[in-house]
């Protein structure tokens, strides 16, 4: 058992990512089997599939030019495998986006057609329309990482090359994926609040309503932004995390095949607990809430019990790290830790960002102060939530590295990334209900219907929260890891040479507030592109109302097409700029002389710290004030339509980019930094 | 010469200080000597006087008491020398706010009845207001540490124990200033905001209406935050930072009494240098604005010129830091780069937050479609604003260092601090003219009066912006000359040690997350604590128009003293947690055993890290959307009274707490954390 685990784990880690595979097609059969409604559904629901189509097309054009250019740069600088590893992994990551899209598409009518049935029917589609996305995240991220790794390692007959290539792979995913984020996160955000501008608050109109111009590129953006973004988002995350754990592995004990196949097991059979997660919400009847974290609960405890055993197997006489030995209780400890740090960020993300609770109730009351009062209150919850979350990856830092040095800690963020698959499935399933609502109003379903898809889609935006909280507090530690590294590769390519990450360096400190620059640089220029491209659509519809009356009294149709276009072009031309930046600063700090290898480490550190920060205090806030939106819309201080509300509409509009365009997007960007600087080791430093 | 300057240096430069002194003695009584205007605006100035002597005398109990436990502390634990030198750094810094409010309550009303004769005279009289608490503060700032090391070097005879005792003073400074930064800044904005939330939005009452119950509350607060919290702000910045340059001096070169005295001949050339410049503005009649950056320039340009042929003098064979040699060119190059640095600060600050550029532009544009766009445009201009200042930064560091070390970085820091006697008669101009223009209102002045007064306050809300700006910078370079001087006292400390303040090591990650922490916890609690006081003002105003509605039609006087009575009780409250979080977490860091030395350095440099960006980022942020909404006002877009100028009120509120509570005291906090962390080194390392 022993020896099959150790020489085959990468194999029978592969066989488990198929299985994940092959029930994601199980999914997907059933999903488009259910009714797709009738006449009317289907052609809203085609327009919102047309639309996010064209658009997932149009940024696979601009990411493809960019990633030709890359692939060339990186091989003639660098060398073709590694290059080849780019490619693979951008075209998973926008493999990840497109088809998780198109599930979700197919989904959504299926959800609003299923509604009408009951609640639990609505829950069953929709959860399995966010299940695809989850199992196919990891699945892909693993038979991709996995079969690269084995295809290069055969063809080159050398661990080292396959390793090194890996690298490219986690670069292309990374990169693919601060484009998706940012793409689909200005789409959404400048259509959601564009809409909301014109319609809610100068006519007056519903959410979804089909007399709103922009109403159906609000539902595509739900689509490109919190399907298509969040699924490369997280594919990026979880493969680049396994790689960190394979290279760590491989840094640290060369000579172990333990060490380097271990991460791929913890990914396989965590694999096993996501499709047992995935069943159970499937197969008991109870609320959305208890049986999502259910799945969440079951899975967790699965994948904790079945590693104890695995573990003990591969290191039956521990692991040997730099002369000492790491025992294999010890490497469970780690493991142990990133579940725990999985559920504590779940926990405190929802306490931040949940109705139930004080912070969100504080916003709701400051804003019957008004609207200055409840901006105020929301950016003090985005920054108190910060604490706890950091206190925690400290504490995870400390212990995972006391057991089992770097290595421990790149164990804890595979351990903390394998459960993705099951909590991608929460947050996947917030935007197929929120568009089943669309539709259901727009075709004009009864009311009730719209009511099942509302109640899912409040425990969707809670889910969607939790899950930011969840990925940018393993970004913390991937980043750390993939730091980590960096000094490693360094040590091993320019061998003579000893390196100091001393504090009492001034270039550390100057790479440290350059670095700490980038997530406030880039996050201004996500905020920018929102606010500017929401402009843009505000006045298209002006446009429209103002050319055809009759649009209002329903007696003319809306050109939906000329805001869908609008939002289309907006997201594309300014996506390319701060995706950019983390690329131009790490060539600038490495190139130049009086800078170099130093001050380019303080900056990948720095770009970690304030990243972080910037990180959870934007996705947190942008949570509390949607919620408290909707808590004051549930008939508190004053409800639907009072002066408090309209104040808590401006908090919501505020969130709107903080959690959904600049907040997540950094995430991929502090790992495209650190990965970037890793690739470019044997080119620029002699 | 160069004898007399070496030998001399420190007594020579405490003459300078005197005559700063007695500079700001002829202009109190120049200003006392003005007329005061008629009985009702004497009145009015009186209740102004008395709310704000009677909230900084309660102040004064509240620190002192906290004051009275550290003395005992530090003298129990470390040596009563320190001791004594808290209580002499606290001392002075309560004293600059103490006169620098005393003045400024009188210049107001002096200020209302000059400008009822014309702009300059009003100007002169606004000004001189605010250049007795420029030259106080750098004059009590340079008296104070050199006198009280002459006296500790005199009875002690051991210049160690002299320049150790200065910590003592440092923290004493920097500790009250995080008090006056807090409670002040709490007070003003609570007021403000309150005022302005029933007074502008509910009752459609203009600014300073005397119907309005908050309204004496609300100029009160412009004296007790804006003079009082900045003056104690800038005593500390220009305190530690001289104190910075000593410390460093005696520790990279022990021997040369050049080196030690250097930082003290810089600060006394350049109080003369401030008085020339105040001299300039009071002498020549031409625009404000021209006037106050003329004698800026004048005042730079001086010291720049003197400082030649002084740093010539003091090192004619140059400075031996660790057996390399100094140039006395290559540390005159360090004062040119904080001089430098200062115009540059001033400048890019200007270039974020005047009406005359794009970005408050942008806000006042991004106001057309709604509150949301509004902060969402404030809040990228925020972050957009850090990243020239932490390039010049990165700047500023790499030449000093590179020309003089550590010690070079000290120097620049001096040198930028030095221009503070200028810089911040400047900044404490604007309250004057503000309170001014509130008195004129009050007791019915011709509106052309007040007229006169926005003009110059106009001026002064871009100049307070401007300061804050060089205050954070300033403080970001000040901080690292405290961390290097941390790890040199622990050197000194621990001879046999070796430390080191690696990336690698994961107590120094540990470290930079719980350090960059604290600047978000502590301005979220900032932002809590004005929330909440603003909320409470509310509700007594809403109480008061309730029971009297007498006093909307004038009938009836409102109860000025409720409200002041509320944002005073409130400030108190809540300025002591998060001043103490610095305090509490320094400890617990230093204390545990698993963290420690390194874990502690590693928390200095986060928190310098992400406070100068947070820091940054809130003032530059809130000094925008003040200017967008002047700018709307202004009749751009719509001008007052549109739904524009709403949503641009909405951005000045929130900006209101970023930019005068919470964004200015994270300078201060830095400062605490870095400073109470070398004090501590003797107690708990051992």
């Amino acid at each position: 058992m022993s020896d099959l685990l150790i020489r085959n784990g990468i194999p029978l880690s592969l066989a488990f990512g198929a299985l994940g595979l092959g029930a994601a097609v199980v999914l997907i059969r059933s999903i488009l089997k259910a009714s797709d409604g009738n006449e009317a559904m289907r052609s809203i629901a085609g327009a919102i599939q047309a639309g996010a189509k064209a658009y997932l097309n149009r940024q696979l054009g601009a990411v493809s030019m960019i990633a030709v250019v890359m692939f060339i740069v990186i091989g003639l600088l660098r060398d073709w495998t590694t290059a080849g590893g780019f490619v693979v992994g951008a075209g998973c990551s926008l493999i990840a986006g497109y088809i998780g899209m198109t599930i979700a598409v197919r989904a959504n009518v299926r959800t609003a057609q299923a509604a009408s049935v009951g609640s639990h029917p609505a829950l069953k589609v929709a959860f399995s329309g966010g299940a695809v996305t989850g199992l196919l995240v990891v699945a892909l991220g693993l038979l991709s990482v996995g079969g690269f790794y084995l295809t290069v390692l055969k063809v080159s007959g050398n661990p080292k090359t396959a390793i090194d290539s890996l690298i490219g792979l986690a670069l292309g995913s990374s990169l693919v994926s601060v484009f998706a984020r940012l793409g689909g996160g200005i789409y959404t955000k400048a259509a959601d609040v564009g809409a909301d501008l014109v319609g809610k608050v100068e006519q007056n109109l519903q959410e979804d309503d089909p007399r709103n111009p922009a109403t159906v590129a609000d539902n595509v953006g739900d689509n490109v932004g919190d399907c298509a973004g969040m699924a490369a988002d997280v594919f990026e995350t979880y493969a680049v995390s396994l790689i960190g754990g394979v290279l760590v592995g491989h840094l640290v004990s060369p000579e172990s095949m333990a060490a380097l196949s271990y991460p791929f097991v913890v990914c396989g059979i965590s694999i096993l607990g996501a499709v047992l997660g995935v069943l159970y919400v499937n197969l008991f009847k109870q609320s959305a809430t208890r049986a999502l974290l259910g799945g969440v609960g079951i899975s967790g405890l699965f994948s904790a019990l079945l590693l104890y055993p695995a573990t003990r197997a591969m290191f039956p006489d521990g692991l040997t790290v730099t002369g000492a030995t790491v025992t294999a209780n010890a490497l469970y400890g780690c493991i142990l830790t990133g579940i725990v740090l999985t559920f504590a960020s779940v926990w405190i993300t929802n306490y931040y960002t949940s109705t139930e609770f004080g912070p969100v109730r504080r916003i709701a009351a400051a804003s019957e102060t008004g609207h200055g009062t409840n901006v105020i209150a929301g950016l003090a919850v985005g920054n108190h939530a910060t604490v706890l979350p950091v206190l925690l990856i400290c504490g995870s830092i400390w212990c995972s590295h006391e057991w089992a040095g770097l290595y421990g800690i790149a164990i804890a963020v595979v351990s903390m990334l394998s459960l993705s698959g099951i909590v991608i499935s929460l947050d996947a399933f917030g935007p197929i209900t929120d568009n089943a609502g669309g539709i259901a109003v727009m075709s004009g379903l009864d009311p009730a219907v719209r009511k099942v898809t509302d109640e899912l889609d409040a425990v969707g935006n809670t889910m969607k929260a939790v899950t930011k909280g969840y990925a940018i507090a393993s970004a913390g530690l991937a980043a750390m890891v993939l730091f980590g590294s960096y000094v490693e590769e360094l040590k091993a390519h320019l061998p003579g040479q000893v390196f100091h990450f001393d504090l009492t360096n001034p270039k550390i400190m100057i790479g440290l507030f350059i670095g700490g620059m980038l997530p406030f640089l880039f996050t201004a220029f996500a905020m920018d592109a929102v606010g500017s491209a929401a402009g843009a659509v505000v006045h298209e519809v002006r446009r429209q109302l103002g050319l055809k009356p009759g649009i209002l009294n329903g007696t003319e149709t809306p050109e939906y097409g000329q805001c869908v276009d609008i939002v289309t072009k907006a997201a594309l031309r300014q996506m390319v700029l701060p995706a950019l930046l983390p690329l131009v600063f790490v060539v600038a700090v490495a190139a130049i002389p009086s800078l170099g290898k130093e001050a380019l480490g303080g900056m990948l550190v720095g770009t970690i710290v304030t990243g972080l920060f910037v990180g959870i205090s934007m996705t947190s806030a942008g949570g509390a004030w949607d919620n408290a939106k909707k808590y004051v819309e549930d008939g508190n201080h004053g409800g639907k339509g009072s002066d408090t509300h309209k104040a808590a509409v401006t908090g919501d509009t505020v969130g709107d980019p903080y959690k959904d365009t600049a907040g997540p997007a950094v995430n991929p960007m502090i790992k495209v930094v650190n990965i970037l600087a890793i690739l470019i080791i044997p080119i620029l430093f002699k």
